[in-house]
């Protein structure tokens, strides 16, 4: 058979009838040399509007019924752009999570995907049609749907190319690919043709925004190739690898930054094995993601242990420290939420010595304040004050020249 | 186990979600004394949103795909109202048509009930918690969604009163009963306490707009109830009943009129066996609902054959018998869309006589000409001039006296 490709597109994307009609011209066209499975994401602003109606009746509604109501924006979505195709000569049948037995967990809104029917897309295919699957749905085994939580649709996507074998997961999005930092802090930003997949995963956890980061792991996992690009312009955009290719020359390849992030600080903890599992531990069971987490030697005992979250789940953080107060042992809990990361990331970092040094030193001197440091392999995380973060993002791509 | 009560609310009733609140409120107290199950339509131009988007793509989408679509609307009000309900404490929850699996026909947006699966909402009910079901919806046993077409939720609510074995399924809509007549053409139309299902049927099907005629004829087949009655007021509304009670002192209960109508009219066909199928059969293949059918006398073997169709249908009857024309050999076709049809309703006009005579000449003397007429036992058709409709109204409401 042909080779598939499986192309993903994003809310901008679809954001009205005539992107839809534009979105299946590229569909079309690509339909001419290979065979093609859509995913596609609710029509920019539709998800929102449903989150309005929903937050009339309840600030947190119930997450079952908000599942199901956030969904049909992608069951929207992929009726019209199968009309649109067909408008056009070309076959094409929408189908929802449930029609392809999208399985997932029954973790409400923050679903993790299980299994899904190749074979009913597949066939499809093998009958000359487009398959438009809705993105970000799936569905319970009891029948009952759930999302998959912020930027799902990538998700789905990438599992649905692993699933059917995939030449490549084209992700269509609004920018033209992966640029070094954010062109709207640094207009000299320059696009990315290709970075590895364990770059792209520090980026997309540190809120690159171009993709969400559970879907670099499942294409990391799966061995599916990626590609990033844009529905609006023209071009190969960025293309994410296994294999550590054009990057061989420069240490740092990209700049990440996440404003909207809360700092706990839980000040006086024993210094005892156990201790981080007892804070995070019911964290975790309230289905928040922890992001950086720091912990100091200790001094006569006692520690200080430091961990970053969404400022979205700041309430529920609050919530769960506090009642494990108990069982935790703190002196103190300081909460910041004027904070910022800054994240250079570079899978020729490991290789190289004095970034980090390099990288505190032009911060220092343009009067950056570090507050945390956090390092791995291939990414130095800084935790600064949010105000600071576009200073320090300008700073730092001059530093180490990533407009070149 | 307490009896059963199916609620069903129309689009204008969840209109907006100060009106979704309002229809908890019902609900709430109804839950009370009855265990409740719920059936909602669409928020009120939701639907019509979805069509319009659809209509960019094509003026005729794919059926499938357009199901798909517009039966998004009532996957979302269901949500919401589970969500009201539960803000105001009562547990509630959402269900679509796969989910309880109603099963339809797959002649997509004019789908047939075939069967739905009571345990699961009879276990909803039993667990003390309320079933939000999404009207309209169906599902094909390929898992693909159908609609119902207009009005279906009426009909999506009857058939799981029948199903579940309730003692009565209230409609509730923006109106506050069954008048003897559209109160904007006659002002002092009067409110219905009760009415036989039979004359609800001859009513509905001529455009009483309250109710469904396929959701009436459910309920008389499976011999359930059904009230009609205001989510907007305070009333008890119209009972549909099996029996013929309060009637017995009026010969006319009711005046309906429907305009968009078109009336087709075969001249000179041979007035020979299977006429009427050959000139029917195509059109009911084409899925399309004959209303007025009358033929009149031959003269030299040749007979005039007319029927009416809703305006909307006219198209696709014009194309229908066209093609058919070498099969039923008629001299002219005769298309006339400016028509308008008004019937008095009444299960006392069979035990009368004079009803028919009575309405012609009160007609008659208020310069109201009449087309075709066509008798049942308790209904009388007529007709007209589309212009003329209201005047024919108030002169027949007058006539019969039904402000009394």
């Amino acid at each position: 058979m042909t080779e598939i490709i499986v192309q993903k597109f994003g809310g901008t994307s679809v954001g009205s009838v005539e992107r839809i009609d534009a979105v299946a011209e590229i569909i079309k066209e690509a339909s001419k040399s290979k065979k093609i499975i859509v995913v596609v994401s609710a029509m920019g602003g539709e998800t929102n509007r449903l989150v309005k109606l929903a937050k009339h009746f309840d600030k947190d509604p119930d997450k079952r019924e908000f599942d199901a109501l956030v969904s049909t924006g992608e069951t929207v979505s992929s009726a019209l752009l199968a009309m649109a195709l067909q408008s056009k000569g070309i076959k094409a049948r929408s189908y929802s999570a449930s029609q392809i037995s999208m399985r997932t967990t029954d973790s409400y809104s923050k679903a993790k995907i299980l299994d899904v029917d190749a074979d009913k897309i597949l066939n499809t295919i093998k009958d000359n049609t487009i398959p438009i699957i809705t993105g970000f749905q799936g569905v319970t085994a009891g029948g009952d749907v759930t999302t998959l939580g912020r930027g799902g649709s990538d998700t789905t996507a990438v599992a649905i190319a692993a699933q059917v074998g995939a030449e490549r997961c084209d992700i269509y999005t609004d920018v033209d690919g992966i640029f070094t930092t954010d062109p709207k802090v640094v207009p000299n930003a320059k696009k990315l043709d290709s970075i590895t997949m364990e770059e792209m995963l520090e980026l997309a956890s540190q809120g690159a925004k171009v993709m969400q980061t559970r879907a670099v792991e499942f294409a990391n996992k799966y061995n599916v190739p990626v590609r990033v690009l844009s529905s609006f312009n023209d071009g190969s955009g960025t293309l994410i690898s296994q294999k550590d290719e054009s990057m061989e020359n420069s240490v740092v390849s990209g700049i990440a930054f996440q404003k909207d992030q809360v700092k706990f600080t839980l000040h006086g903890v024993g210094d005892t094995p156990g201790t981080a599992f007892k804070i995070l531990g019911p964290i975790s069971d309230a289905e928040v993601e922890v992001d950086v987490i720091v912990q100091n030697v200790s001094v006569d005992g006692k520690t200080d242990f430091t961990f970053t979250v969404a400022s979205e789940d700041q309430d529920v953080v609050n919530k769960v420290i506090k009642t494990s107060k108990n069982d935790v042992q703190y002196k103190d809990l300081i909460v910041n939420s004027d904070i910022a990361k800054v994240s250079l990331v570079g899978a020729g970092m490991r290789s190289q010595t004095g970034v980090a040094s390099r990288a505190f030193k032009a911060l220092s001197e343009n009067d950056v304040n570090i507050q945390i440091i956090c390092t791995s392999e291939i990414k130095i995380t800084m935790v600064i004050d949010e105000v600071l973060v576009d200073k320090a993002v300008q700073v730092l791509h001059e530093e180490f020249e990533l407009e070149k």
